[in-house]
């Protein structure tokens, strides 16, 4: 889990982004002393994702709100469902709500579209990743989501795996230097924590690579077909990665094709935000 | 404009995300002395906008690189053009292509967007506009964007207009207040720079918020029959907007009720990232 | 009203800038064991603002000080008043005196300034507004404070209303321009929920000024008679705001000419802090 | 001098206070081509401080700024005296007008009230110098601007003087402690760079206090009979401070008691802001 | 003390540099649910500093850990000694315990060494002091360790007390400018709370820099004899400074000289860390 | 290498911490307009580690200054050598001093202690690895400065390996959980990019772990024969790391046990700082 340093972090610096001068409609609007209780629900399914920040959200707005839980992240619900219970002072119970909802239904939209590639290669040994295309500022809470949906993290950052992509092969044929000798350099160099993945996009380009000793090498785009091929060839000798257009359509296809892993950045940049709705049930106190 | 210190924070912060401990790629598999020279080109239709943010993450990965743009925020270009330049040390390139891409598709995908919705509803008075519904920590880059495909801004945050929504109108009312009486108040203590704008979601809400004396009043999720009668009944008494699920088929339909604006969030929250591509043309140095 | 969040990040930047290393006096002085209760009093008459502020200065030293509030924001009260009472272990309620006195001071003289001006216009319909002369690091903070007072705030920023003044028609003069072409080219290009200001220093600007079509007018600087004038001129096209070297001797005047609204840079770039003591009254637990 | 570094942390979170989302007046009504010449000039007479400040400001707007200073910090100057030149585009130049100023004119405010409190009490022995009562966030540039003045630093912080003020006493005395003794405890816990300063309030405090061994007596809010007589009574065993409400008209009387130090909290938080102006002179480039 | 703010501000900084992406062991190893109780045990003789760090460390992970203090700041305690019980969520104990512990084993080896240090010159009229080669960003901590183990902080900082080293003479007489001058020009412009050091580093230096006017004289590297000598010449006209490489065999020496201070930069920069460990005692929960 | 953005956020945060207020020193003593040229001298053998953050700390004091390398990060050098020249104004190549020395004596010790423990174990297969007993902010520094030195990293937090240790195994035991079947479960859980570790301290937990599935086992603390045991026991299934009181007594025997990599935290908790110098050669400018 976060610490909760870190969500204080992200979620205070979103609550000042909205608001840097105050709330002007609930100071001119809402009695100062009126409070108000809100409820959490569903408007279609999904899989939840991100309560403690949606908490954290009415929290750092003011103290004196409270978040009941009625469920945990990782869960599914269906729509309709009431996923929590906000009450506190009325207008911090508004000012928070776009924030609060916007972070959640952002996870949870991950988290559901996640969950939906999962079931989709449900009985085949694939497993679905994510990768680094996530929100600028957002990654911790976005791969979280991912989890939640049953997806595993693919590295979190340049620092925590090697992946030798398109760039890195063009800059080393430019300078005449041999992909397999490269690769067995880039090993000499690793910390013994660190794994190493190749990404190619033919299949001519398999046999140098694992024969420069990596852990996984990415088939970028291949056709099914190509993939099955990739797979025989690999032969256990490392991980195979696929990767490219992946669609819900697709991802069983390609599962079923003996692939350990897919990756697909869609799940972080194209997963729609997921319909919850935060509906003032109760006020009182004026 | 951005000021250069708010894009160097925003930058900084996706940068340190994005490598808190170095590139072990670049570490382990380029020769330190190696340089590059990569292009930037569209692999779709598009329009450019975030080329400051694009320059910046080059720059404060390594002062060495340099940017070169063939292009200009707003601009429109066809799949194949050439947007940008970039060389310095091959490490550097290659350690700051995912962010600077990240960021500029991202961008330019909610330019292109928010210019098709232009596009579609030219010819009428009605002009598009954004909403809150921003990725947390970038709204300022999310709505200059918007600006870049020829959509004008909804207000920025809480603290830049009033802005009335079914939550507000729910503790009203259960606290017993009249509408009209409420907004007559709320006007008394706003600041005269201030518009005041009040969501409505039923016809016969319309008059109250009228008589109550605000410069917009939002149509929210009306078919396109009742628009056009709730243009009817506020007869240029204020300026008056549509929102809910706008898109790219109903959004002429709607402009063409006499709307004067219509919000969608889709803008922000929904556009698909635009295809760009950084590929390494050139290298040197070893 | 300000997040908790956004008070504490304030309140602790200023514990930091006062006590980088601790609170020598406190360490080499007073037992670690010592408790102490001391009295928030008023030394001169005015209005509070910055209750939160105060109390998060405290809590923030050591969250084992109370401050129990005695009055509420925007109160006015008398010398001698007892406003709050704060106790804890005395070296935590030594140190953040400073800082927790220095905000409120701050805060209530403008807020006690605010509310003379307000007075002095009573039974006009003027309006007593602040400007963007603010501390920097500051201005939410002191805008809250001008509500207490019973003003209405400018706009927050360059971002949240539209205001040419002096230098920008300059640029638009020298570049050949005209003044009502401009100002109706950038009303179209501005969204529906920002005012557009325009600022004239003679009676001559006002009807092509008038003419572009803004929501405001600041008349800089004018005499009593060409205010009263140029409101006349106006004749209810626009609001009408007053600006210049405003005094709590003019202002009265000023608003009699019968503009909407009196702008005052004063109130937050001069007002006196209010002189408000924090002394201690029981000391234990040694 | 402050660094860069630190320079730049202030400008920064002010530009981005002051346009969190950029400037819209200059958006809507400058050309983004126009570029502007502007003079900083004296409206009054002063003495310089902040400089570095002021052009900062500009630079972090956009690097394409230059800032040509005609005067050095600690200058005195004469109402109308050309004070730098600003040059680049007019949208940045505008953009940044009012923060430049704003701290300009705060620090100049500073050091021209400090230079007319130094000057006061020329020919005594007498030295002028602040106290901690200087704006959050601002201290290091506050205090920069006295200096400017010809006046001296008192302690930066809480961390780098001890100086027991009545609450300390007064926590003291409800612990049944002895000051003199006190006063030699906290010596001997104390490091060897720091000094000791106590403040008393009445003739018959001053001998425990010196017996205890202290660098510095404050005499707060002595009538100048008074302040005399303890000049008379610590007789040179350690420097004399007088503190309370010290005005231009009564500094020159205080420093021929005998003080060695005068301090005064109006510096800071008091000082007028001196008038500058920044008016653009030339425009090109459209 | 320092400030609740200030240690929450190291600590979630090093807190999200231990685990940007959250405990990834804790993760797949610890069942969610599990709590655990944990002894902070001393491995090894020392005097503890650092307790309410160390407790920030687990509650800025989760707040629904407890830390209960069997020792206080300050405090001796033999190897196997109990300093406290943590209690919580197991995976949050777990994973605040590298931060914790590394804080609080460097701050009380920093105590504990200079309890050593000061043990060794017991008797003799010299204190121990720090300088100013401390961990970059930990500073405020690591002065306090220095306090916990009977030490006294040198100057915290540049901007606390003037001291002239040898880069400051060698740039003086480069410049042709005279020391005893030079010294007595500093004194003039330094504020009356700020001490004056000077450091020499041969005894004929003495004279010039005593003659100048100084509060203390830094004799660096000098031989016991030459120590004695100066301390002889400089004959209570200044405090005198020991400094160079002190060790715990030569310390006791080195004050028999009678020299008043004792500098050591190995107090923080070279103290070993102590040795304690934080042992799970009972689970729960499942 | 670690980007100019990250480099500057550290030593920026080094500097405000050293000189709050600025350096009083330079101000008094030396003149305005003098400048000076400093040579970096080592007055030790050693390896360069750290010259990047050398400069920027100049930089960042005054862009004025200039600093030349004469060798690169990794170099090795005699006591003697001249590693760098900074010239500049000379009170800001004075001011920068110390925090430029502090991380670049700290960033070399690291780099010259691990190529004392690499060059130990030359010959054998083994490889010398950091752990993350770092200095809470500086992690990233010094990682660098352990690869600069010859070694390789170890994960570099919590978030980017697996690895289970004692309180991990103990909560385990508590809950009643089999060990090779958690590792198997935490196995399934895991990102394929992400290694497991698990640690042991007696010979007969090797075969539970192997038997799960483990990338590396960790024999902590284990005799030289036991450690010899263990690798003939692990019989390369998994990577073989020793652990304990490594020294470079010790290690050179260690490596000869036939483990893959040995790991000490005493290479960055307990280097001794490099001794290097930075002396005034030449100054002007008066």
């Amino acid at each position: 889990m976060l610490t909760t340093a870190q969500i204080d972090r992200v979620v205070s610096a979103a609550l000042a982004e909205d608001a840097p001068w105050g709330d002007l409609t609930g100071q001119v609007f809402l009695p100062a002393d009126a409070t108000a209780t809100a409820q959490l629900r569903a408007r279609q399914d999904g899989v939840l994702s991100g309560l403690d920040v949606f908490t954290a959200a009415f929290r750092l707005t003011d103290p004196a709100t409270r978040v009941r839980a009625r469920a945990t992240d990782g869960d599914r619900f269906a729509a309709g469902a009431e996923l929590a219970v906000v009450s506190g002072p009325a207008r911090a119970v508004v000012q928070a709500e776009r924030i609060a909802l916007n972070l959640l239904q952002r996870m949870s939209g991950i988290a559901t579209l996640t969950r939906r590639f999962v079931d989709a290669v449900e009985g085949t040994g694939a497993r679905i990743t994510d990768t680094r295309k996530t929100t600028p500022g957002l990654r911790a809470l976005e791969r979280h989501a991912v989890r939640c949906g049953g997806g595993v993290n693919h590295r979190f950052s340049l620092s925590d795996a090697v992946m030798a992509k398109d760039n890195h092969l063009a800059v080393l044929q430019q300078q005449g230097l041999d992909v397999t000798e490269s690769i067995r350099g880039a090993r000499r160099q690793l910390g013994h924590t660190t794994r190493l993945e190749v990404e190619v996009d033919a299949l001519e380009q398999i046999e140098p690579v694992i024969a420069g000793g990596v852990d996984i090498i990415m088939l970028d785009n291949f056709s099914l077909e190509d993939l099955a091929r990739g797979v025989e060839m690999v032969a256990g000798r490392a991980l195979v990665e696929a990767s490219g257009t992946i669609t819900l359509d697709t991802v069983g296809e390609i599962a079923r094709t003996g692939v350990d892993v897919i990756s697909s950045g869609a799940l972080t940049h194209s997963a729609p935000v997921l319909d919850l709705g935060l509906d003032v049930a109760v006020t009182a106190g004026r």
